[in-house]
């Protein structure tokens, strides 16, 4: 049996955005800056596109940036609040301890540039509250980026009473929504968020595009500099395939989520269900503000890398995190966040599903991995000194 | 009859490019950075298209960094030459007066970090010299930066000649070679050039996608900010599909180069030559170091605009400079550096060509710019009190 149950690092594109992105680029390959039909027929296009990737989202099409992809959006959304900040005189950012890398690392950058960063420490069920973040906000923070969904946990912030406390502090609010558009329910006016990213590669859209939505006033810095498509604000001849292929999967998805919601949600708690049987293990992340199709856990006395390596070789594609750090040797930094051990951090393994996910394969997800994490304590010396009593286990 | 003669703006997909780009959509969906057999399919197909485009640039497979196209290339060379110059306290930089505004807008945003920044003037026939480079190299000049070839007048510079004066000099070489790649001879160790931004649209691959060469030894300074992609240095799941169609393209562009001299220049120079029988008409550019497909003429006593869209109507797509500042008003920034007057300036026409012209759309071209031409100075009052002498004309 093949399982791709790795759909937070990437997804399978939907028929519908590849017949879309397709057709785009045979027929409509113009640039849509030029004066003539076939340049003019790009640009009716594109603008068709921004109207409904606006009417997705709950805004208005010129408060929407095309990007390349979630990454752009975050650094561009930081580096302008911060920028609109600085004017004022105002250098203090709030974000979080288990932001994407995306955030954390334009924040580092910020830092340099003599910002004064505050990230929230984050609970054991990962949700971060709004009084917190109240109780962070001072006279010169200028920016406060929370997460939508959190890419490794899979939890559902409480955005829009978070983006309730910037408003009412008039503290621009900027929201990574990369891992929930698509899958939840957002609208940018209800949810009082001021700025928000997203890829269009989470929701079975294409690779290499997304969007920075920007609330009307808040004046974007250029990452990228030259011509002056996206109001000047972002240069580059517009990727139009890619942005008709990514509304084309946004439409599908956003239309689908209480669908996809009502299918996954049950698949997903029997799944944990499943995995929670297995003796010394921890699901990660609060089990009912969750992405519908995440699944995340920790094993005491394994390797995750082992445990993926193994489950690939039954057909089984997982992850131990992120994809964007899989590189690295050390353990997540959301898992320390939530105050996992570093030991427990490293055992740790995220299944993320999508719809065409059925009962027979959570079924065998369940048996194999099972099968593995006993096989691997089985070799453990560690594992092995816990059982003979030398060592205490962490876990229940 | 239709005529796409905006090849400089963008050009249409290839088949080769679109197949291996709908291919890998499908097939090859996997994130390069996941452990699993799903991503490391994905890092194989990623590892040969950077190993074909470094052998196509005559590089290194790890000298080359895949970006969203030209603006980001450019944006990403000059602020990480610039950053290496400031470590040594060297911030003057040199380029030329005609580069693409993804050149001079982030020369703009250097001059405010405390840049000094030296625009070489462009001579009347578009050709900056190697010795205008030397004379300019100062102390603590850390990049010099000229475009392969330009943008508008399609002028080719001496870049094997200014890459050999920067290296007996010192001095970070980078070229803007997003018209030129695919279109002429390029090999990066010949050329003497340590940078390098491409960007596939323009030889007929997929929007959004492109390269920054940097030789070994340079160090890139992150433009986005995120993950562990591309040595850290370019954050955002790799576009694994652009990146395949994007080699496709350049692979059929590259090795097609004589082919399409051979079949473009006789054409060009027709065109060119037809439209220099029209009175008061001037070619932009030299005419023999210049881009196959490129036609560049300016007519004194019309509007530029009025042109275009008369042309249009009758199936020809023409422009009358870069279409990334196409809404703008003001003259071509490229016409005034090379000593057009205003008005003459205002009067531009370009035509790009690519290897799907004929002979009967040349002569079509001909005939309509000359009856388009015709009838603006018949309506244009400037133009008809030259006629009777009461103003005197500008061009021969």
């Amino acid at each position: 049996m093949k399982i791709y149950a790795d759909n937070a690092a990437t997804t399978a594109m939907s028929e519908a955005a590849i017949e879309a992105m397709t057709k785009c680029m045979r027929e409509i390959y113009g640039n849509p800056s030029s004066l003539h039909t076939v340049g003019q027929t790009a640009m009716e296009e594109l603008d068709r596109a921004r109207e409904e990737a606006a009417s997705l989202l709950g805004c208005r099409a010129d408060e929407i940036t095309f990007t390349s992809g979630g990454s752009e959006s975050d650094t561009q959304a930081l580096t302008s609040a911060a920028a609109i900040g600085e004017r004022k005189g105002k250098k203090h950012i709030i974000s979080t301890a288990f932001e994407h890398h995306a955030i954390l690392h334009t924040l580092d950058a910020l830092k340099k540039r003599g910002f004064e960063i505050t990230l929230l420490p984050v609970p054991e069920n990962g949700l971060i509250s709004p009084d917190a973040v109240r109780d962070a906000i001072r006279e010169d923070t200028c920016l406060v980026s929370v997460m939508f969904a959190n890419n490794e946990i899979g939890t559902i912030q409480p955005i829009r009473e978070i983006g309730a406390v910037c408003r009412e502090r008039g503290v621009i609010f900027h929201t990574d929504a990369v891992q929930a558009v698509g899958h939840v329910h957002i609208n940018v006016v209800d949810d009082n968020i001021d700025m928000l990213s997203l890829s269009a590669h989470k929701f079975h859209g294409p690779k290499g595009v997304g969007i920075l939505y920007a609330k009307k006033g808040i004046r974007l810095s250029n990452v990228i500099f030259g011509g002056a498509q996206e109001k000047g604000k972002r240069a580059g001849t517009e990727n139009l395939p890619a942005i008709v292929g990514m509304v084309a999967a946004m439409k599908e998805a956003c239309d689908g989520i209480d669908k996809a919601k009502d299918y996954l949600i049950p698949r997903r708690d029997r799944l944990i269900d499943g995995l929670s049987k297995i003796s010394h293990s921890i699901v990660n992340g609060d089990r009912d503000s969750r992405l519908p199709g995440n699944v995340h856990m920790c094993f005491e006395g394994i390797e995750g890398e082992s445990l993926l390596l193994l489950l690939d070789d039954r057909g089984i594609s997982a992850s131990s995190g992120s994809a964007c750090t899989s590189g690295s040797l050390d353990p997540s930094h959301v898992l320390l966040s939530i105050g996992r051990p570093h030991e427990i951090a490293h055992g740790s393994l995220r299944l993320t599903l999508d719809e065409s996910i059925t009962d027979e394969a959570v079924d065998y997800m369940i048996k194999n991995v099972e099968e593995v994490v006993s096989y691997l304590r089985k070799i453990s010396p560690l594992w092995n000194e816990k059982v003979s009593g030398e060592r205490e286990f962490i876990l229940n």
